[in-house]
Formats: structure tokens, C-alpha cells, sequence
């Protein structure tokens, strides 16, 4: 082969890479520089065949400009997707952010006609936003069933605990989905919902055999193959009983025996984010990606080094490892996909921008937020919250730098404040809240205050249960906090695992509450039904505590 | 006169008022909702005559967006203004961002020609994007001398600490300003450097009788009128020698005798912020509005009600309080500062947008921005930081919730915590580091850890010296650390003055470091300059510290 034709191969090469972007338009306002591309980088890359970019962070508009940005310098048509699992507004001020799907699961159970045409709804909203923005592939819907309550990484992101469940809800979610003109992608191949380690850190080892996956994790998976979703996503876990060897993105035996020949799926499947450190542990950046190719996936997501990945299997086929056809055949696929995207969309580099629009968020959008917010919130013991002179509004987060359901104008900090609270946050880098070796009386109330406590905890994933349990007790703060009649209210933003577990040694008359989303909607909801009660109740009762006592 | 005339006359009075919005495009993008205008009320005022609007947070592109909307929406000439003092980056993400102008003012003392030069450049730097974002007024610059170190609202916002210094330096970045065909402003007449309290809160009160403000604080807003700066903004202070009643923004005294008939100013005369609680502790909304324009005001700069302002000073012109000639020699002021703008730049409602620009921030711009920072900071005892098992980087900020100058990707974050450091970061609503009543040893080890410590203090303003010394006393903490032999290094981002009280009781073998700056650029020149020093010592020492030792 000549260099030229190297050039011509390393351009379809290209084609089949998704690479990390920041949605904002400037190198300097990227949050994660060493994952995000620099626009030099991205433009040689767009300029050279680059088929796709998965976007993270910034505001729907930036998104919008970001999007057209890439499609002035690729000149051909690319996928442009996200992570937006939960609503664009996960990822991009200013879209829908709704509670996470676990919660249909719950409503399902209940009522599943309502549950299905919700989870229609929830999948239409965040079709129509991305594909507003300029995204034409959206990475959802999660097709995991959470079978294992410790799962770390899965959790509140399934749509449900049994196969059933996920299979319907997902069913419907993708249809809504679908019916707005984007691409969809189920994951992950096949199945992460019974894991307990978070593949972003190690290798989950899984020995759920064949017959397993059939009766569970394949189930949901199935439904949407007959659906026709898109495309497919690998799991970076070791299913041993199936492929001792490789994980299951890289492994033949889970992507083309089972996904391509016994499910018969002949849509794209992509590869879960290269750079993830299950995979960077064992692999080399281009090693990865032609492992990941031979096993069978059609686009690369996330390859560690994109100029390398392409350098490395454009060796592979000129060596004759893989085959021109095996590459024409991803190819292929790709462009099956992409024509049935209206070519207007896709194509498209004129100037669509959002600029006369007074909000994002329609109107009916706006009402199945609320909406989902309602049927997911749990209040028990419906009561008035007092505030007394040293009542302290303790919250505690994951993160803090930054975290994107708390500032000091969401509801969870805002409305105790504005009531007297003296507000503390609890967080890893901050002072140390807890007594060393003392777990009947774990937080240090020395130094956060007298209490009452209006006690506030955002817990997703399940990061209690584990090896954290030790360092941040939180179960026991709650009962040394009871014990002591310091406890106003408690309310959990997150897993239902975690509340289900911590109302457990709750005393039954305390007022508490429960939602699985984290957002300020979320807050504001449960913080004002607190406080409406409370007005009532002072404008019934002549002798009520003042707010300010 | 008609009903159809007051139509008229509101739309007149609509063209002085100054509104604030988000830079965000979007409602549920609005970081202070109580204090930026809703789409909905914008969309209306702006149809109906509106003259100006200050635009707060949100990004470069952001803003570009958000500017072609409100022209859009507008379709007569609008005043687009922001306080980008330090650079566009201040308020705006992906801008250039410099070291507060202090810095320069501490220049000058050892280079004036330097410091000078540096000035004019930072101005058409600011102006350069401001015009690029389509901004057309930047509230700039600060004539305020800071002859009172206590200052906890100018400090290092002022240009020099002397009538001199600052008079020539701001002529130097308004030269520059200007020439990027933007408009200006002085502020805050007649002076705001010699108070002590932070009028944002409430009202300071100055004792200077008019010779003081001839001899200092006059001057470098004499030197600007003389360079024809388009606008002065007035202070929300009381200067009981010279007006025992009226704050300045609404004294005659002050506005009309002084600003115009002694100094004899005839651009736009435009109030700080109606809505400081200097006002609105004193005045109805209306009411102040009112009184500004009586006082002499061309511009009502966010008026906290701004339906009710323009129609209380309607009222007053109905009723003959205010003649119609006093209102149209505002309106003359304002379309003469608006005739100089370039037309195509103001009344252009086309899309110019930054779509395929890969870096805001130009390479000159960059490369001034390093360069002020290289002249602003200090390192003291240039040695290297080694890093122990127990070493924690202890972190001081004003504020958590956002924070403009640090996230856990800032280099005041992440540089020590990828050396092995534990990151303790104290903050308001953080649990107290404090012991109670221990002045001899105030910071809790046993809640931080075991040290050594780097110490990072955020400091900006003048916080320290007034009540807050009593609830955070860092000068003793670095006392206790150091009579404890665990303080590997002190770091401090802010105020010149604390600094220098801080330093006066530091042992002189311990590195330490001063930077006016508090943005990330700063703190990655001051920790790689540690880290350089103690790459190069371990080089050349066979039994250096290890990093992780």
C-alpha cells in the first residue's frame, strides 16, 4: 500500500473514533483538561475524517454553539453525543433534569401504565432537547437491571431491579426517545447491574453464567435489539464463566457470539470509554483499541490517545491482523445509522441558534419535571420543622468542587439559612467532622453546633455499604443524634438503598423525607412542603414555637 | 398631558435606566434571581424603551449570545455594560483575567514607565473583549484612592495607594480602554478609598471636608474628565462635611456643584447600584430613584424596582417636581456617549458570533496576563516544599458556593494533592476549624491533621483586620503552626495588607509567597515555582526528602 492510501485508510479509521469535548467552546474553560481534547487537536482530528465526539459540561447554549463549531470544521457528517441518561439537564445548564430512572422502577411497581407513559415522556424530553442543542445520539437508555443493591455505579441509574421491569420501561423510553430524531444506545453489554466495584476505578469480576444472563441481564437488552436500537454499549466487566480472558469489550465471545450472533443485533456496538481504568490498568492506548476492534466493536469511545488508537489499527490492517472488510463492515453500520438521521439535521452547518428563545425548558417539559419530582418524593411523618436559636441545617455532599445540585442559592442551603439556620457542609476536603473511635457518638458536635439538626444527606451510588461506612457513619450519627433529641428532620437525596436502610432505626414519629433526585427542584420541594406545613400549623396553633425561638 | 405623552414620556424615562440580567441566556440558568430581571420582564422593558443593561456571570459566548439577544429585543441603541475591572475573565469564563490593579499601583513605585505601559494595556485588553463579547460600556476604571488600608470594598481594586499614582495610572488604562471604541467610566465619585465600611452592606460615612478631596481624592477623576471618560459613577457614601444629609448618588451638592459646576463634567453621570442596602435601607424604590435624578443623574443604574422607578419619575415630571428639560439634557448626555460608539457596533443586530474561534483570549493577551502576573507576585525564601505522610495542604476561601478561584482542578488544589497532601479547605459553612477561647493555639489539629502544613490563604479586602479577626485568626494560627515547627510554607492570594501584617511575625527561613491574583494562573506560577525549586534540590541532592516519603 502507498502512504496515500495509509492516509485514505487512516481517515475511515477516524470515522469509527469517538473522542472527548468539552461543551464549552474555549481550551480554558475546560473542566477536565487531561480528558478533554484541545480545540487544535480536535479541529487536525475533525478535519481528517473524526466521526464522533461525545460533549460533557457547559450550558445548553454553549452546547449549541459547540455543536456547530464542530460540524463547521469536521464538513461531513458526525455524531455528536452524551451522557444525558437523566434529562439534558444533567449535563447542560439549562435543560430537564429529572430524577433518576430507578424511580419509574418504583412507580412501576405500583402503577405501571403510568410508570410506561412517563418513562415515553422522560425518553421524548431529552430526544428533543439534545437534538436542540445539536446532539444527535444520545448514550441511553441504561439497560442494566440493578439486581445487586450494592452496585456502586449502576444503582439509581437502572431503570428497575428485575428484567421485566427494565425491559418495559426501557422499551418505552426509547420509543419517546427515538420519535424525536436521535440515535440511542443501549448499555452495558451484557449487563452491569450485579457488580459491586465501580469499573471506573477496577476490573468488576462477574461470574453470573449464560443461563443466568438469559433468565436477567440479557432480557432488557433483547426488547430493544426488537426495538431497533442504534447502537449497543460494551461493559467493562469480566463475565469469567463466559470469556476468562477478556473483558467484555474486548472480548469476541461476548460481542460476536452472544450480541451479534445469538441476540442478532447488527446495529452499531460501541465501546464503553477506553479510558477508563479497568481498561488503562491492563492495556496499552493502542493495544486497547485494536483489541476492542477485533473483538468485534464498530466505534471506539474515548480511546486514550486518538492518534494513536488510529496509528495502531491501521497497522493491524496493513499487517493483514484485521481485514479492510472487517473495517468496511463498521463503516457500514455507521452510515446505516447516520442516514436514518434526517439529513437536515446531520448535515446541517448553518446557523440554528437559540437565540430568541426566553427559556429552554418548555412549558410541558417543565410540568414532567414536576411531575416526576412528585410521584418520586417520599414525606413521612408530615410535620413542621422548627427553628430554634442553634438549630444547625447539616448537609453533607459528595463533592464540593464544584458540586452541581448545591450552591448557596439552592433550596437545601437557601430556605433553612433564611429561617436562622446556622448551615454546615460536609464534605472530603473539609475539617473533619466525626469523634475518632467513637461510633455511639460519631459527629464531633463540638464543632458543627448545638442542634436541633435539620440533617440533610445527598448519598448516590452506594458508597455506605462499602469501605466508606467506616469513615463517614452516617447511619450512627442519625441515632446518636435521636438518642440525644437533637434530631428535627432528616432527609435523604439519592439511593433509595440508603434511606431504605437508614429509616430503618429512624424513631417513626421524626418528620423525614426521600427523593432519588438530587437537584434543587428536588430540594425545593421537600424543604417548602416542610415549611408550608409549618405556616399552617402556626396560623392553627396560638402557642406554636416561633421561627426564630 | 394625555395618557398617550406619559406612553412617551416612560418610554424617555425607560432610555436612563440600567437593569441587571444574566449573562446566562436562560431563566433557570440565573445564579441571582432576585437581583437579574427575568426574560419575560427584560423582553418587555426593553421593548418599551429600556436604555441599558449590566450583565453578571456566565461565559464569554455566553455573553456574546446573550448580548445579540437583548439588541435583538430591543431594536434602539442599548447601553451593554459589565464590571469587568480586572479583566473580561473577572466575571465572564474563558476571558482574560488579571491581577487586581493594586498590583500596578505597587509597580509604579520601583518602574513607572513600566507600570504605565502595563496600565494602557490592561485597559485595551478589557476593552477589546468587552467589544468582542458585544458589550459597549465597561464600568471602569476605579478612581478611588485606597488612603485607608482598613478598606474592605476598594483595597486592591484601586489603582495606588496615593492621588498621584492613581491619577496617572488610570489615565494610562483609560488611553487604552478607549481606543477599542468602548465607553468608560470613573468611579466612585467623589472617592471611595478612606472608608472603612463596606457599602454594600451599609452606609460609610467620611469626615474629609473639600480641601481633603481637592488634594487627594478628586485628582485622578480631574485627570479623567480631562482625558474625556464617557461617564462617572457616584458613591453610596455620606460626606457629612460637605453634605450632612444626602449620600452622595443623591446629593446636588455633590452631583450638580461639585462634579459638574467645579470639576465641570458634562458626559453621562450614572449611579452605583440602587439596589445596595446603603439605599434600600434608607429609601423607597421609587423614592431613591426619584432623588437620584433630582441629585443630578443621568443613568439609574439597577434600580431595585424598575417598573416602579419609572413611574415615580414620571410622576415627578407630571406633577412639575422635574422639568422635561432636566430629562432631555440626561437623554442629550446619553445619545452624545452613544453617537461616539461606532455605529455599525452598536446598532448591529447580526449574528457576529465566536463560532470558529479556537481560544478567546489572544496570544498578546495571554502573554499579558503572565507578564502581570510574574511583576505582582512575591516569593520569599525561594526553597521547596517537601511533602511528609501527615502533610496537609490547609486551603482559606471567603466562600464555597461557587468559588470563583478554586475548584479541585485549581493548582492550589491539585498540585498539593497530587504530591501526596491531604486537602483540608476551610470556609464559612464548613465545620469549624476552631478551638474556643484558645487564641495561644486556635486552629484544631486534631480536626485537620498532623501537618507539616501548607498554608493557602484567600484573602481579599480587608476582612481580617475589623470583627471577622476575632472568629478566624489566621495571623495566630500562623503563629501557633510555626512555634510548632509545622509550617512548611505560607501562600497568601489577596490583600498587600495582610500579607504584610502576616509576614512582619514569620520566621524569615520559611518560604512564603504573595500573590494579588487569586485565579489559577497564580496559584500554578507560585506552586510550580516551589516544585521547580524542589525538582532542581533533589536533582542535586542525593538525600532529599522524597516527595511521598
Amino acid at each position: 500500500m502507498t502512504l496515500r492510501l495509509s492516509g485514505e485508510l487512516k481517515r475511515k479509521i477516524a470515522e469509527l473514533l469517538v473522542v472527548r469535548a468539552s461543551g464549552h467552546q474555549f481550551d480554558s474553560q475546560r473542566k477536565y483538561p487531561l480528558w478533554e481534547l484541545s480545540n487544535y487537536e480536535l479541529k487536525i482530528l475533525l478535519e481528517n475524517g473524526l466521526g464522533g465526539v461525545i460533549l460533557h459540561g457547559g450550558s445548553v447554549s454553549d452546547l449549541k454553539n459547540r455543536c456547530s463549531m464542530l460540524k463547521n470544521w469536521a464538513r461531513h457528517p458526525i455524531l455528536l453525543c452524551a451522557d444525558v441518561e437523566e434529562g439534558v439537564g444533567q449535563r447542560f445548564d439549562g435543560g430537564s433534569w429529572f430524577p433518576p430512572p430507578m424511580s419509574l422502577g418504583l412507580k412501576y411497581q405500583e402503577n405501571s401504565n403510568e410508570a410506561l407513559l412517563l418513562a415515553e415522556k422522560y425518553g421524548k424530553c431529552i430526544g428533543n432537547q439534545a437534538r436542540r442543542c445539536g446532539l444527535n445520539w444520545v448514550l441511553a437508555p441504561v439497560c442494566d437491571v440493578n439486581s445487586n443493591s450494592l452496585n456502586p455505579v449502576i444503582n439509581m441509574r437502572a431503570w428497575g431491579k428485575d428484567p421485566q421491569t427494565v425491559a418495559e420501561l426501557v422499551s418505552s423510553f426509547h420509543k419517546g426517545l427515538v420519535s424525536e430524531g436521535v440515535l440511542s444506545c443501549a448499555k452495558h453489554f451484557p449487563g452491569h447491574g450485579d457488580t459491586e466495584i465501580d469499573s471506573h476505578l477496577d476490573l468488576p469480576i462477574v461470574d453470573n453464567d449464560l443461563s443466568r444472563l438469559k433468565e436477567v441481564e440479557l432480557i432488557p437488552f433483547q426488547a430493544l435489539i426488537k426495538e431497533g436500537v442504534s447502537s449497543v454499549m460494551t461493559a467493562h466487566i469480566l463475565l469469567r464463566k463466559i470469556d476468562n480472558i477478556h473483558i467484555a469489550t474486548l472480548s469476541k465471545k461476548i460481542v460476536i457470539e452472544l450480541l451479534r450472533e445469538t441476540l442478532g443485533f447488527n446495529g452499531i456496538v460501541v465501546t464503553d470509554a477506553l479510558i477508563m481504568e479497568a481498561i488503562t490498568n491492563r492495556y496499552g492506548p493502542g493495544e486497547a483499541a485494536v483489541m476492542a476492534f477485533e473483538a468485534g466493536a464498530d466505534l471506539i469511545l474515548m480511546p486514550k490517545k486518538p492518534f494513536e488508537a488510529i496509528d495502531a489499527i491501521a497497522d493491524s490492517i496493513l499487517n493483514g491482523k484485521i481485514s479492510m472488510a472487517r473495517l468496511e463492515q463498521s463503516l457500514d453500520r455507521r452510515n446505516r445509522e447516520i442516514s436514518k438521521l434526517e439529513k437536515i439535521s446531520l448535515t446541517s452547518i448553518e446557523e440554528d441558534n437559540l437565540t430568541d428563545e426566553e427559556e429552554f425548558e418548555k412549558k410541558d417539559e417543565f410540568a414532567l419535571s414536576e411531575k416526576l419530582l412528585e410521584i418520586s418524593i417520599t414525606i413521612k411523618n408530615y410535620s413542621y420543622i422548627s427553628s430554634y436559636k442553634d438549630s444547625v441545617n447539616l448537609i453533607r455532599v459528595d463533592d464540593i468542587f464544584p458540586c452541581p445540585y448545591l450552591s448557596n442559592l439552592s433550596p437545601a442551603f437557601l430556605i433553612p439559612k433564611e429561617l436562622g439556620y446556622k448551615n454546615v457542609v460536609c464534605h472530603p476536603s473539609g475539617v473533619n467532622p466525626w469523634e475518632k473511635n467513637n461510633l455511639k457518638e460519631p459527629l464531633a458536635l463540638d464543632r458543627i453546633g448545638k442542634g436541633p439538626f435539620l440533617l440533610q444527606l445527598f448519598v448516590r451510588g452506594n458508597p455506605f455499604r462499602g469501605g466508606q461506612v467506616l469513615s463517614e457513619p452516617w447511619k450512627l450519627a442519625v441515632e446518636q443524634l435521636q438518642a440525644k433529641g437533637l434530631l428535627s428532620a432528616l432527609i435523604i437525596y439519592g439511593s433509595i438503598y440508603f434511606w431504605e436502610d437508614v429509616v430503618s432505626c429512624l424513631n417513626p414519629a421524626i418528620p423525614c423525607a426521600f427523593s432519588p433526585g438530587q437537584m434543587p427542584a428536588a430540594q425545593k420541594k421537600i424543604l417548602q412542603s416542610f415549611l408550608k406545613s409549618n405556616k399552617e400549623k402556626i396560623a392553627n396553633k396560638s402557642n406554636a414555637i416561633n421561627f426564630t425561638d
